[in-house]
């Protein structure tokens, strides 16, 4: 995937973190993603379709991440990941991916959005059919670790229009 | 979930596992889903976008429906959910869904598609954010069922743009 396209991940995440929770994140280095895992305890994602590019965004946070993000979103003290933190996820999920939607149609990249999926629970095993490989990228809080990957790759002949 | 943006899955499911694999498959009472498990072994999902109507196509088999589908497919036996047939998984909730939005276009809905994500492994635990009620279609095989969950509500005000 190419860094025009993954930055403006970046840049929306970052910006949705510190505007919704007040917790400033530190994207670490992107790495293709290898295995069929999701990372966190609770994962968040969200389909992009358009005429050029189509993909999913996918993020997955580690408890000890989400607890004080949701806690400082909706001001009340979560201490276990219940049906409240796991929509919370959606709505990042959702917030993430509109604010990188913005960032994209700036540079002529364009797509529509699908509504969020969210899944509880290690290491689910999910694999994604994409034709680019998937770049996971993970964010370092205070409390703990999440991750983004973001796939957004050229529509192929083979998928029907 | 209206039924004129219902029977177009039910059809195109039809219409997709009968010419892949040359089965046929009877679809039971639609329900409203209300627990929060996936219901099959093997489970392929993909986002839709549109101006209009988004939402989410979900797919999902027992391990004794999709083997005997999926060796029809790759003219191959398969005896166990290995790679290969969890890619056809994601590759036949493309089908569906590309099927499906043809014959929703010619009714004048749109949406783009997004690319397939699949999950393996029984009970997953998967929620929706989304303002409709999730309807879920069973479908019999004469080895096992199968269940697609298709959710495309209107797009809200909420949701950013």
């Amino acid at each position: 995937m190419k860094a025009e396209l993954i930055t403006p991940f970046v840049d929306a995440t970052l910006n949705v973190i510190q505007t919704m929770a007040q917790i400033r994140a530190e994207p670490g280095k992107p790495s293709q993603k290898k295995d069929d895992k999701t990372r966190g305890e609770v994962t968040g994602l969200i389909g992009m379709g358009g005429d050029e590019l189509s993909g999913n965004m996918i993020l997955s946070f580690e408890k000890a991440a989400i607890l004080p993000i949701v806690s400082a979103m909706l001001m009340e003290e979560f201490t276990e990941i219940n049906q409240d933190v796991i929509d919370a996820v959606g709505e990042l999920t959702n917030m993430i991916t509109g604010g990188a939607k913005k960032l994209l149609a700036e540079k002529g990249y364009t797509f529509a959005m699908a509504t969020p999926v969210m899944l509880s629970g290690s290491e689910v095993v999910l694999t994604q059919l994409s034709p680019a490989p998937i770049v996971s990228i993970p964010f370092t809080t205070p409390s703990g670790t999440f991750w983004i990957e973001a796939n957004l790759a050229p529509v192929t002949n083979s998928s029907p229009s």
